[in-house]
């Protein structure tokens, strides 16, 4: 077998989260580092010509996009024997994890992006409420436990993995404030203890890397707005 | 065991691929249909509090929503023996069902609503012209097969499985054309095979109803769009 590779760019909260499954199942990868300053690379636009976005998952002549049909195939193809699972095993605990990372996609990253993105006040604070909202779930499903899956990190824990190194960042570049302490204890403890983690740290990009890309990527986004005032 | 249910609402095409995997399985199920002149129902409120969307699969005291995590909990808890499979077994065919199946509902279900919305002629001509792309992807990977999983039906043809019969109801009273026998010659006549299968045929509603509904959506979104002219 070929080593496994991933497409990535070092900022992509959806790459980090290939990286620590991999990790976990105890596997070897080379990453292969999208330079956004070319352009998209050949190797990219040939692996995931549908939606040319990273992550991309070069599995000994099969290429998989899409991070969280990723990380389902990374968990089917490793199972068995001292292989780390990351679904649980119940079809509803299964179902449950898929309903709650396919939210935490839509509302909870896109959300907080949204909000951090908005120039009007008036709009900025409606998406904030918004977003709190969603995030409001994501504590209810937290309270209680060490990590989402449980007692061990789970598929879930890697799609919400991007909250304790790269929220503080968006609230900070985007001026907003989402996840405080005492309204959600329970996250907020999720986070602090998951970011610990040496296996989840060494995955973990330089906090000034991500400040520039967001302050970057808001500056965009906000003079492109079809809306902005 | 109490028997399956499913809250489900007579026009949603989201609801009929539930059906369809439910009888694949051999499956009893009731349906509980949501009348929306009335306002949602409690049982849909108390089930899917997040998203208060149908379908909802209630299986003996546990509710799953989302119809894509509804078919994988379907495949998962009902597997083995006599059961019909809904996904193939090799992980890397799962994860392209899973892919396909994501691109469908983001792309095609919507680009088509998106397409047949839109009033302005010049802006209605784009998201068409865009529609058209994202079905040119499925017609690739239906072509030389008869169903999208090979000889049989299975999850990515129960996902796109409204195509037979509300692509057209859509075309119809949204002003556009999509599905044409020459420019999709292979989806074109998956099409006419998937809905001549009695087991799809008879969960489908009677045409006029989804006219009925079209109609007065297609109404409500134009009125109510951001950017109307």
């Amino acid at each position: 077998m070929g080593k496994l590779k991933i497409i990535v760019s070092t900022t992509s909260l959806f790459c980090t989260r290939i990286e620590w499954a991999l990790k976990l199942k105890g596997l070897e990868y080379e990453l292969t580092v999208e330079d956004w300053d070319k352009g998209k690379s050949e190797l990219l636009l040939k692996s995931n010509p549908v939606h040319k976005k990273v992550p991309v998952l070069l599995d000994d002549g099969v290429a998989v996009a899409e991070s969280k049909v990723i990380l389902e195939y990374i968990d089917e193809k490793w199972k068995g024997g001292d292989l780390y699972p990351l679904l649980p095993q119940d079809p509803y605990e299964r179902a449950q994890a898929r309903f709650w990372a396919q939210f935490a996609d839509d509302k909870c990253v896109f959300g907080t992006w949204g909000a951090a993105c908005h120039a009007d006040a008036l709009e900025k604070e409606k998406a904030v409420e918004s977003t709190l909202e969603s995030f409001g779930y994501l504590e209810k499903q937290i309270k209680g436990k060490k990590f989402f899956a449980g007692d061990k990190i789970g598929y879930l824990d890697l799609v919400v993995g991007w909250i304790p190194h790269w929220l503080g960042v968006i609230e900070e570049t985007g001026g907003i404030k989402i996840l405080d302490a005492e309204s959600f204890p329970s996250l907020h403890e999720w986070a602090q203890n998951f970011i610990k983690i040496p296996l989840i740290k060494e995955c973990v990009p330089p906090r000034d890397m991500l400040v520039n890309y967001s302050t970057t990527l808001l500056s965009y986004l906000r003079s492109s707005a079809p809306n902005k005032p």
